[in-house]
C-alpha cells in the first residue's frame, strides 16, 4: 500500500506541471482559485490517524451536542488544509510561511464546502516572489465557515 | 480496515477520559501542556492522502532545495495539528475558535519537534470557559519553528 500510495503521489506531482517558470507561478491580484469538497466519515478517521487528535467532537455525537453542535463535526484543521491544498496545486513548491484561522461556523461531516483562496498582495522582493493570500471556505454558498490570511513565498529566481 | 481504526478510536476516545465536571476542563495559567513527536514519511504520505496537498517540497528533494531546504519537509499544518491535539487531549470536547500559525523554520521528515501549549488567558462568560493559548513548536530544545495563538471553548455548563 505504502509503494502505491507513492506511485499516486508521484503521478499527482508529474501531473501538478511543476515548472522553473517563473512568470507562470504569480498570481493576479483578484482571481479566485476554487476548490469544493465533501468531507467524508472515513476523512474524519483517517486524519484522527495521522495527526492522533481523536476529540470526541468528531467521533462522538452526544458530545457534539453538548457544545451546542447538531452532530459530529469535522476537525478544522482537516478543513483548512483546503488552503494550502489549493495554493500549492496551482503553484507547486510554494512555501506557508503564515496562516490565520478564525473556525465560525462547524463543518459536518457530508457538507459541502467551497475553499477560496485570493491573491490580495503580490511582490517581488531579491530573488523572492511573494504572496499574500485571503482564505475562506463556505457552505451552502455564502456561509462563511472559515475566515484567515495566508502569506506565502511562491517562487525563487534561482535557477 | 476501517473497522479497526473506528474500534481504535473508539478505544483512544474511551481512555480520553471525557468528563462533564466543569472544574477538570479549567486550565492553570502557566502550565505547560509538552509532546514530543517524530513525523515519519508514512505520516508526511498519508497526510498527503487525506489533504490531497501533494505539493512537491514533501515529495521531491530537488524541489525541496530549489526553495532553500536541505531536504524534502513535513507539511506545516501537519506539524501544527500537534497543538489541537494537546489542547483536546487534555480538555476532550474543546472547540477551536481561532489559530494563529507562523512557520518559522521548516521541519524535516524524523526530525523530533516538541509542541507547547500554555494558557495565557482563561475566563469564563454565561456558560461558557475560554481560553486562549500559547501555541509554540520547538526543535533541538530551542529553536522555535512554529510560533502562534489558538484560542478555545474548554467546557459548557449545562450538565
Amino acid at each position: 500500500m505504502m509503494m502505491n500510495s507513492m506511485r499516486l503521489l508521484s503521478r499527482l506531482i508529474s501531473s501538478a506541471k511543476f515548472s522553473s517558470n517563473v512568470e507562470a507561478k504569480t498570481p493576479k491580484i483578484d482571481d479566485i482559485l476554487r476548490q469544493t469538497r465533501v468531507f467524508t466519515n472515513a476523512d474524519v478517521v483517517e486524519y484522527s490517524k495521522v495527526s492522533h487528535d481523536s476529540n470526541p467532537l468528531h467521533f462522538d455525537t452526544q458530545c457534539a451536542q453538548n457544545a451546542g453542535f447538531r452532530d459530529r463535526i469535522v476537525h478544522g484543521m482537516l478543513v483548512a488544509s483546503l488552503f494550502p491544498q489549493i495554493i500549492s496545486s496551482h503553484f507547486p513548491g510554494a512555501v506557508y510561511r503564515t496562516q490565520t484561522l478564525v473556525f465560525k461556523q462547524p463543518v459536518y461531516i457530508g457538507e459541502e464546502i467551497t475553499a477560496e483562496v485570493q491573491a490580495i498582495v503580490v511582490r517581488k522582493s531579491k530573488e523572492r516572489h511573494y504572496a499574500i493570500f485571503s482564505t475562506r471556505c463556505l457552505k451552502d454558498g455564502d456561509i462563511l465557515v472559515i475566515d484567515g490570511e495566508a502569506s506565502t513565498i511562491l517562487a525563487y529566481d534561482n535557477n
